[in-house]
């Protein structure tokens, strides 16, 4: 089976072009910044965490294949980190890469960079390793959880977020079954998620975003797992589209909703969810998915790629370092106390 | 315009063919039982009351062209009711013409049959007109109006239940916008709701059954309104699956959930929601649509065709007859006493 995202040291990048998925899984070798630049722009490859990696990745690209020099790379920073410009981690990413990079004589600089993606590869898996690791302790009840969106290594280049703390329980015994919405309108559980808990072989069951009431009124599911884009201070946390209405209505249900989030998601400087931006995205992903047009030309839609799921209906913040419980202002501070004198 | 349903009577029944919606909009000509079947197994016409309607004109049509004697129409009304065995409307008003037709006379069976379609179908838009009277005084203060699945005249064959209510509401004044849900897994929202709210005339905003949520909490909506499948005797009321998790949803942000459906969708024997039974759909509606799939093969689906609100989260409940408020025991039980007795 192909890798999710696979370095070959000095040479190229492998990705498995998500594009394709779930009906082929086709492996897509880039040895050029151009053809990184182009896989990032048609989502090929994807997810805040596994795009920060590419960006590395192709920073050692650039240089291995382009020349060495500061305008070069500055270039290839710029090129890259310009094709999703909301894509925080991408430019987070490159710029760390391109800052290292300046600070090492030429001829030291492709080496250094290839290994300078190579580990963050491995501090990603490390950080998913452990954040699962602590998920799965708050799942030691045998039973189903459901999940939203797509956070499992499709999306971070690890085992994933919210769907690694699902893999990880699933490895313990605990958990029964991974209910997954469709999540429209990208349909990213339909397509992704959906994909990724056949591959672990865990009994997986889609459902349409319609029928999340009805399943939780059931009883069916124990918990509700999702990854977070931003969680502010208070702990409000901002995540794909439809996260706030499966937190409601867990909480209605008395069924506990958990956050799995890196603490790179958290930013400890944005008080509360009111002062989270949300993207508004094409109205044209609503009626609609790839060719298919189901609803009349001329219709408006409301399309924000986000919701804000307020502390109050979040049980727990998942995170590398730990669970954080309410009120989150304590253990967000001092979990960036702590990794502050770390 | 293609009218939704026209009869032309000793003749054929004209139909809007729904499955070419929003896309196309073309009137078909039917002129034997045979592709009134197929019309109705193939969702060319579909909605609870307007297959009613089609049922009775199909006796008329099994009538005038496939003679009147008790054995013809008695294999008419099997063959036209057993091509959707769980529309009870259907069923109903197929057995209904029959009794009617057995009673008289065959020399005067046609045109009796085609009188009593043509009654129905007055009826049923007087029945609609009335309900959407009674909705539209709710909605008296300006403002927008959120509403799921599809209720207008391309199900009911009148003006509509909840969907009749928003354009009398558009009528008065009272209303600035029409949002409507997708409605997954069959989409009834993006296909047919907005096709209905654009021919309008009404301003009208399509979204994802994810971004529901979001929309309540940002209180753009006043009301949210949908229609009914069955309403129970204390006001528990099953429909499309997604009604539950609005109307829940409506609560937590003070928005008022009704309910617009007309008494024959209540059923006064049916003790509470616990008792309604949910068909499940099949699993390859999830994961795809029309063509399409996007789920991987082998994935498992949750897919209940309906959910079930509790009165306790309905505001009000519209029908023909006026308006039920909680506790909705006493007004069902009144309204079915004033009915018999009317």
């Amino acid at each position: 089976m192909p890798a999710v995202f696979r370095l070959v040291p000095d040479d190229a990048i492998e990705i498995l072009d998500q594009t394709l998925l779930p009906h082929e899984e086709r492996a897509v070798r880039i040895e050029r910044v151009g053809a990184l630049c182009e896989a990032i722009a048609t989502l090929r490859i994807r997810g805040a965490p596994l795009l920060g990696l590419a960006g590395a990745a192709g920073m050692a690209l650039a240089a291995a294949r382009d020349g060495t020099d500061d305008g070069t790379l500055k270039r290839a920073a710029d090129m890259i980190a310009g094709t999703r410009p909301t894509a925080v981690d991408l430019g987070f990413r490159v710029r760390e890469a391109l800052a290292f990079a300046l600070r090492l004589p030429e001829p030291e600089r492709v080496a250094a960079l290839w290994q300078h993606a190579a580990q963050l590869q491995r501090d990603r898996t490390a950080e998913d390793a452990a954040l699962s690791g602590f998920g799965a302790e708050l799942l030691t009840e045998r039973g189903a959880v459901l999940t939203h969106c797509n956070t499992g290594e499709l999306a971070t280049g690890g085992v994933g977020t919210a769907l690694g703390v699902i893999i990880e329980a699933w490895r313990r015994g605990t958990l029964t079954r991974c209910y997954m919405t469709e999540t429209r309108p990208l349909l990213q559980g339909a397509r992704l998620t959906a994909w990724e808990v056949l591959r672990a072989g865990i009994p997986g069951t889609l459902l349409p975003d319609t029928a999340a009431g009805s399943l939780l009124a059931s009883g069916a599911v124990r918990a509700v797992i999702t990854g977070a884009d931003r969680v502010a201070a208070n702990g409000d946390s901002a995540n794909k589209i439809g996260t706030y209405q499966l937190a409601a209505l867990a909480a209605r249900h008395g069924v506990p909703f958990y956050i799995a989030a890196p603490l790179s998601t958290i930013d400890p400087h944005c008080p509360d969810g009111s002062q989270i931006p949300i993207e508004m995205r094409d109205p044209g992903e609503v009626g609609g998915f790839g060719e298919a047009r189901w609803s009349p030309a001329g219709v408006d839609a409301y399309n924000p790629a986000f919701d804000v799921t307020p502390a109050e209906l979040i049980a727990a913040i998942v995170t590398e370092r730990g669970v954080l419980w309410p009120p989150f202002e304590d253990g967000i501070a001092r979990a960036f106390a702590e990794r502050a004198t770390a």
